[in-house]
C-alpha cells in the first residue's frame, strides 16, 4: 500500500516543520521524535518519503549516486544508464547488526571465487536520502555512534578483514524514540540536529478527524490518495524553491549575535546549537521565501533546534521545552 | 489426533468471541489471550485452527499464495496447480531463532551448489492463517516486536547474508501468556488488536462438565467429534457470512464520535485504540447480522479493544478491565 | 551390573505405586520425586526398568516401532523383523543441549554426503518408554518445557537447519528432584502428572534392612537377584491386566461430581488437576482388580495428584500435601 | 624427578590412611582433602602413585585393559600383548573442558578420513586407577557433576556429535580443597566416600624433621629414594593382602544395627553414610588383619566416612568432625 | 572537505600550545583532552593532520618508512621509491579489535595460498604520525593498554596465530574525552604525557566569531582555506626550528632540582612526571627560541603536564589544575 | 635502545637483591614486585634481562636446549650446533590467551599437511631464564594458576587438541602489580618465592640523580651504558661464583630450628615459607661469600620470603611487612 500522505496528517506541525526544514538542508542533520506510543511517528517518517522530491541516479547503483562517474568500481555495473527514483527512504531494521548497516566481505564470493568483495549495506542505500531509525533509545550506543559520524562526516569507511573501502553516504538521520523506554546518552543528543514531540491530540473533533481520515485510507484507498495529491505536490515544490532559495539568503550580524546570546543564556554545552539554529533559521526564511535571517525566525525553531542539549534541570518541571521557550522571550523579546 | 471441537469449550465465551471477530477481519489485529495456567488457552487456538474456513492456494507454495501468478521465484515450483487447504496455524516453537521466523539463507544450497537461495520461516507458512505463540511473555522482545511490525505491514522483509526476500505475510498472532510470569512492555502490548482474560470456571457442574467433554474427547473420540461437527459448521458459515456483510456496513459519524469520546475519556495513548474498536465493533455488527455500527456494538467489544492500552493504575484494584467498563457506562450510558 | 530389583525397594510405597500407576495408564503423565539426597531415587527408575513389560519392536529402529510400517523413511533401515525388547529407560545426561534431545542434523552426512539427514535423538529412543531425569529442577527451563511438550503431545517435531521431521514419541518422564536446590515454575510443575516425597527411613530395623538388602546386592548380587525375580515377575503381570481392565472400567457421574469438588474446595487452578485424577484413580481401581472408579480410589490418589499444583501458603506450615489430606477428608468424608 | 616416598611424609595419618583404605577397597569411593595451603595435600596424592601396586594391562590400551578381550574396537591396537604398568594415576588439569575429560570425536580422523573416530579423555586413562583433582572447589558443577556420576557408576557414556561410546572407567577420585576459596554442595560432598582434613605441623621438632625431608629429597635425591624404599613396599604388600582378606570378612547383624544406630542419631540425611562406613570398616578391619568387622573398626573409621555429610550446624563451633566424635562416643561407647 | 584551519581555532591555546609541544618533541608521549561535548576537540586534532610537515616516505609502505632499508619483508614492495607524504594522522574507530589495532593474520592469503601472510593495523599506519581516539574513555582497557605500551616502546610486537612480527610504530597519541561518561584508570592516566582542557567560550563576541568562522569554512571554503594558509604555515615552520633547536638545548641543574622539588611538593607518584615536565619544558624553550631551560618554562608547562598524575584529593574542589598552580607559585615563586 | 643498566638504578636495593639471589638459585620461585605507578618496576626487570649471565644453546631449538639430545622432536631443527645466547627474558604480553602461553596445535600444518603438530608458545620459550609478567594483578586466577604450576615443576605438559606434548619450562616468574588495582588470591600470593616493596624516593637529591640519569640513558646512550658496563660485569661475575659456592654451603641444624622456630611465631600457614626462606638464605649466604647459613642470612632475607604468606591483620596498621620485622627481632634476637 502506498504511505499515508504527508499533507493527511492531522496536526503534529512541528514534527512535519522540521522534516521539512532538512529536506531543505539535509546539513541542519538527524530529526529525533519523541512521543508516546501510536502518535503516527512512523507513519509520519513513511509519509515523507512519497512527499521527497525524487532524485536522478545511474540504474542499479548501489550508492543511488548521480552521475555515472560516481558509480564505485566495487559495484560492478555494467551499464550506467541514469534513471528517476523516488527519495530513498531506508529502514533500518531492529537488531541490524554493524556488518548490515556499514555493509561487509561478500561471504559469497570470497568463498566461491576467493576474491574479497565489498557488499554494501543500509549506509549505501541511505545514500541521498533518508535513514529511519523507529525506537533509537533502544539501540546498542556503538550502533548510533556510528550511524551519527557517517551521517556528519558524509563518509562510511569500511576497514576490517581485509575491505578498505570509502562511499559516500549522505542521509538525513531520523530517528523516533519512547522516552519512558530508556534515554539517549546526552553524547548522542547533542549530535541530533532537530527534535520535536508528538503527542496524541485531545480534543474529540480533531480524534474523529483522524480516524476518518485513516478509516478512508484503509477502506477507500485511491480516492483518498487522489484527494491528498496535490497538497504533498506544492509541499514537494516549496521545498525544491527554498533549496535555491537558501543560498541568496542573506545573514545580518545581528542575527549571529542573537543566536550567541541565546545559546550562552541557555547555558546549552558547546558550539552545535549554534550552529544548527542558524542552519535551520536559514531553511525556515528560505521555506517562507525571506530573503533575511531575521530574530523572528530564530524564535521559531529555536525549540527544535535546541531544546535536546539542554541540562536536565530537575527543579524545572516544565521541561526543556519550556525553559528554551521562557529564555528565547527574554533574550529575543 | 484432530483439536478440540472450537464449540465443545465451555464457557470463555470472550475469547471464542475474539477468534471469531479476528477470523471475520484479520485487519483487526491479533489476540493476547492472558489466563491461569491450565485454563484451556493451547486448546482453544488448536481448536480454532480446525474451524476456519478452508483456502484456495497452489499446491506447495510456501505462502499459500491463491493464485499461480503469486508465486515467488524462490519458491520454485514446477506446476502451478491451486488445492484446498485448511486454515493454516502455525505453532511458534519456544526458542525459535530469528532464521527460523524469518526464513533466512538456505545453507545447504549455498554449500552444495553455491547459490543464495531462501529458505522461507514460519512467517511464510503463516501467511493468510494465524501464527500462534505460547507464553509470548517468554519470547525475547525483539522477536516479539519483528512479529508485530509483519504482523501489521502485512509483509515480511529479509536483508541480511546477501538476500533481499520481500514475501507476503498476512496473518493473525495470537499469544497466551500468563500474567504471573512476565510482562509485555506497553509498547508491544498496545500493539495487539485484542485481549481477552480466561479463568477456571467456579461451579461445579460447569466442571464436570468441562471434564466429561474433554474425557469423551479423549476416550471416544470419533463419537465426540461427530457430535460437534455441526455447530463448528454454523460457526464457520457466519463467519464467512459476515466477511461479505463487512463491506457494506454502515458507520454513522456519531459512532466515530462516541469511539472517540470514549478513548479520550480512557486516557489510552495514540490512537490505535481508537481504530481498533472501530473495526472489532464492525466485525461484531457485520457477525451479528446488521446493517449499521452502532454504540451497542462498540460497548459490547470495548473490553477486548482497550484493556490493554491502559495505563496500570495502582491505586484501582479491579484493574483495566473493570475501569473500561466503568469509563464506557459513564460516556455511552 | 543389572539393576537393584523393583520389589526389594524397602518402604517407599508412595514413589512404587506412583510408578506402577503410570505403567498402567502412561497418559496420566509424568512422575516428579522429591526427597533428600541419598533416599534411593535413581535406584528406583533403573529397578523400574527392569520391570517394566517387554515390548515388541522392529529391530534397530530409532522409534522402537512396533510395526514396520511405522519404521520412519529416515530411519533407512534395510530388513524389519521385529524382536522383544526391554520396556526403553532413557537418561537425560546432565547438560544435554536441545539437538541431543530432539535430534538434529546429521553433520557427517551433511559434509560427507551433501544432504541432510536426521540424526535422532533421546526424544526418539524414549519412545515407548521412560525418560528419566536426574535432578530436574537443575535443568534449563526451555528444556523441560520441551520436554513436557512433547510428553504431552506424544510427538517431537524438529524445524530447523532446513529439517522438517516429525516422529511419535510417547513416554513417561520421570523426574528427581532436591527441593533444596532450586524450585520449578508453577507452569512446570502443573505439567507433571504426579508427584511424591521420599525420605530416609527413621527406624534402626528398617534402615538395617535396606543396608543388608544394598550389602546383598553388591556382594552376592546372582543370588539376590534370584530372591526377587518372582516378586516383580507378579508386579509386571498385574500392571498388565491392570491395562486391559482399564478399557472396561466404570465411571460414575457422582465419581466426576467428587472430582470436581475436591479441586474446587483446594483451589487448584486450571482443569489439569481434575483430568490427572480421574485418569489416576482409574489406573488404581485397574490395579486393584474394581469394576467402578469410587470416592476410595479419588482418595487414594489425590496426594500424587494434586499435591503439587496448589499455590504455596506461607502461613501453613504442614505443607501442599497436608493440605490435600484435610481437604479430602473435608470434602469427601 | 620421582615422586616424595608415602611414608616419608611426616604426620597426617588420617590423610594418609583414607587413601591406603580407598587402595584396599576402591568402591568406597573417592577422597576430599581439605586443608590449608602448603600443607602437602597434592604432595601426598603423588606419593601414593608410587606406592600403589603395580597392575597388569594390554600395551597402548587407553582404558589399561587388563585382558586382549577387552580392549574396545575404537583403540584401533595391532597387537595386544600385555605388560605391567604402575597403577595409573590422572592429573585433571584446571579448566579442562568436559570433552578433554570424557574423550571427543576425533576431530583430526573427522576431517581428513571423514570418519567418526572416538578419542578417548582423562576417564579413559584413569581406568584402574586414580584420578586427581587439585582445588576441587574451583571446578565447575557440572564437570563435578559427571565425574562423581562416571566414578560411582565405574562406566563412561559419550552420546553427543554422532557419537555414542560406552567404556568402562573404574577409578578412585580424589579431590583437594581449600574450604577458604569457595564450598562444594552438599550434594556433591554427599558423594565422596571420604573426606580428610589435613594442617601444618605446630611443633618445632616436626617442622624441622619436614623441611629436613624436604630437603634431603630436593638435593639428595637418590639417597632419600632408597631410605625410604622399604617402607612404601611393605605398605603396598600390606595393601594386597588386604585386598584378599576382605572377601573372607566377617559382618555381624550387631555391626549392622550399630552402623545404622549411630547414622540416625546423627541425622545423616540417606543412606550412603550407612553404606560407606561400613565398607570402610571392612576395609579397615581387612587392613589390621582382623577377621571380623567390630564396634572398633567403625569407631575408628566414622570421622573420615560421615564428617562431610552432615548439616551445618551453625551453634557447633567445634564443627562437623568434633559432632562426629561425641555421637560416636554416645551410641558406641 | 580540508580540514579546519589550525590557527582559525578560536581561543583553546593550551590545547594547542600541547599538540604544538608534542610536534616538537613526540617522546614527550600522548596528550588527553578533556572537555564538554561540542568545544571542537575533534575539529582540533583533524586541524592539526593538515597542519604538520610532511614526511619523506618509500611509496606505498604500510610502515611510512623513510628509507627503502626499513621497508619491512612482509610488505611485498616491487619498488620502493620515496615520496613526500602529509604526515600521517589515523583515526581510532569506535569499536576496532585489537586485530584492527596490531594487524593480524592475513586470512585471505592464509586461506588461499596457505601461507601465513601478516596484515598490517592501525599501529602500523600511525607509524611515524598520529594516532587519534575519540571518547578515549569509552575504550575497553586492553586495548588503551596495549595502545600506551606501544606509543611508549615505539614498537608493535604480534606474536600470535603462529605470527611472529616486531615492526616500529612511533606515533603520539591523542585522545579526547568527556570526564562525565566515564574516567580512566590512574594507571592509564599517568602514561599520557599531557593533558589539557578544553571548554565552550562564555562571551558573545568570542562565539560569533567561532559561529562566523565554522560558517565561512562550511559555506566559502576555497577563501576561507586561503584566508588561513600563511597562519598555518609559519606554525609549520616554527616546529620545524625548534626541532633543531632543541638538541642544543642547555639544562642547567637547577633546573632540575626545581622540577624534583616541584613534584615532591605535589606528591605525584613516580617519576614519569618529572621527565614528562622535563622534556615538555625543554620543547616549549625550543619553540619561544630560548638558548637554556629555566624556571619560566616549567612553570608554563607544569599544568599539562602535571594536572592528571595528581591522587585526587575529595576537599579540594577547585580541582587537580588549581592545585598545580598553587604548588607551581609556592615552590618555584 | 638496550635496557637501563641493572646497577645504574638509583637504590630500590631490596628489589635488586631478589633478582640476584633468584638469579643464583632459581629454586627459589618467582619475585612479586609491588609498588606505585612509575616507580620503575619493569625498568628493573628489562634491566636484569641484560644483566644475566648468557646461556648456551643448540641454535634454534625452541626451548633452549643446552645439548643437541635435549632437542624435542617436535622442533625438526636440521642441524644442531650450539651458540652462546643471552639469558632469554620473555614478556607475558596482557591478554595472552592459554594457547599462547602454553603452546597450542599448529593451525597452518593441521590445515595444509593434515598433521598434528606442536608450535611451542611463551613457556617453551622462557626456558632456562625469566618470563616477565607485568600487573600480574589484572592476570585472569587460572592463567595465574598455569604459570605457577609449570613454574614449580619444571615441566609444561599441554594435552588438548589430539596433542600430548610435554617439555621442561624452566624459569623464574617475576610479576609486578600494583596492589590499589586488585589482589591475587592468598593461595596464589603462597606460590612467589619472594616478594619486594619499591616507592618513588622521598627527597630531592636522589629524584634529581634518577631524573640526570634517565635523561642521559635517553639523550646520550652510548656514553651511559659504556660508563655502567663495568659495574653490570661485577655483578655477573658475582652471580657466577655463588651459583657455584651454593653447592658448598654448610646448613647447621640449629639454622633449621631457627627458620622453624620463626614461621612458627608469624603463622604462616604451610611449609612453603620455611623451604623458601631456607634457600633464600642460602643464596645469600654464597652471594655474601659465607660458607655457613646462620642466622644472620636468615635476618637479612626474612622479609622479602615471608611478607606475603602472612594472613592480613587488619588491627596492624604497619602491614605485613613490619610484622615479619618484629618477630624476627623477638625470636631471632
Amino acid at each position: 500500500m502506498t504511505p499515508f500522505p504527508f499533507s493527511a496528517i492531522v496536526g503534529q506541525d512541528e514534527m512535519k516543520q522540521a522534516m521539512i526544514l532538512t529536506a531543505i538542508d539535509p546539513s541542519i542533520g538527524g530529526v529525533l521524535v519523541f512521543g508516546d506510543r501510536g502518535t503516527g511517528k512512523s507513519t509520519a517518517v513513511r509519509a515523507l518519503a512519497a512527499l521527497l522530491p525524487s532524485i536522478k541516479a545511474v540504474k542499479g547503483c548501489p550508492l543511488n549516486s548521480e552521475k555515472p562517474g560516481e558509480v564505485p568500481d566495487w559495484a560492478e555495473l555494467g551499464s550506467k544508464k541514469t534513471e528517476t527514483l523516488p527519495t530513498p527512504v531506508v529502514d533500518l531494521p531492529l537488531g541490524a547488526t554493524e556488518d548490515r548497516v556499514t555493509g561487509a566481505l561478500d561471504i559469497e564470493k570470497a568463498l566461491t571465487k576467493g576474491e574479497k568483495a565489498f557488499e554494501p549495506g543500509l549506509l549505501a542505500r541511505a545514500n541521498r536520502g533518508y535513514l529511519y531509525i523507529d525506537e533509537v533509545n533502544l539501540l546498542e550506543d556503538h550502533i548510533v555512534d556510528l550511524l551519527l559520524d557517517v551521517a556528519q562526516s558524509g563518509e562510511n569507511v569500511v576497514e576490517r578483514e581485509g575491505l578498505s573501502i570509502r562511499h559516500p553516504a549522505r542521509f538525513v538521520l531520523v530517528g523516533s524514540g519512547n522516552p519512558e523506554e530508556g534515554e539517549l546518552r546526552p553524547q548522542l543528543l547533542d549530535r541530533f540536529g532537530l527534535s520535536v514531540e508528538v503527542a496524541s491530540p485531545k480534543d474529540i473533533a480533531t480524534r474523529v478527524e483522524v480516524i476518518k481520515r485513516r478509516d478512508a485510507y484503509e477502506n477507500d484507498n485511491a480516492a483518498f490518495m487522489l484527494r491528498w495529491q496535490a497538497e504533498d505536490a506544492t509541499i514537494r515544490d516549496n521545498i525544491l524553491k527554498a533549496r535555491k532559495a537558501l543560498k541568496k539568503l542573506k545573514t545580518p550580524d545581528q542575527t549571529l549575535h542573537d543566536v550567541a546570546e541565546l545559546c550562552l543564556a541557555l547555558g546549552s554545552d558547546g558550539l552545535r546549537g549554534e550552529l544548527t539554529i542558524l542552519k535551520t533559521a536559514r531553511a525556515f526564511a528560505a521555506w517562507r521565501d525571506d530573503k533575511t535571517v531575521t530574530k523572528a525566525h530564530i524564535k521559531a525553531v529555536a525549540g527544535m533546534a535546541l531544546r535536546h542539549r539542554l541540562r536536565r534541570d530537575p527543579l524545572d518541571e516544565a521541561g526543556s521545552g519550556a525553559r528554551v521557550g521562557r529564555v528565547v522571550e527574554d533574550v529575543l523579546g
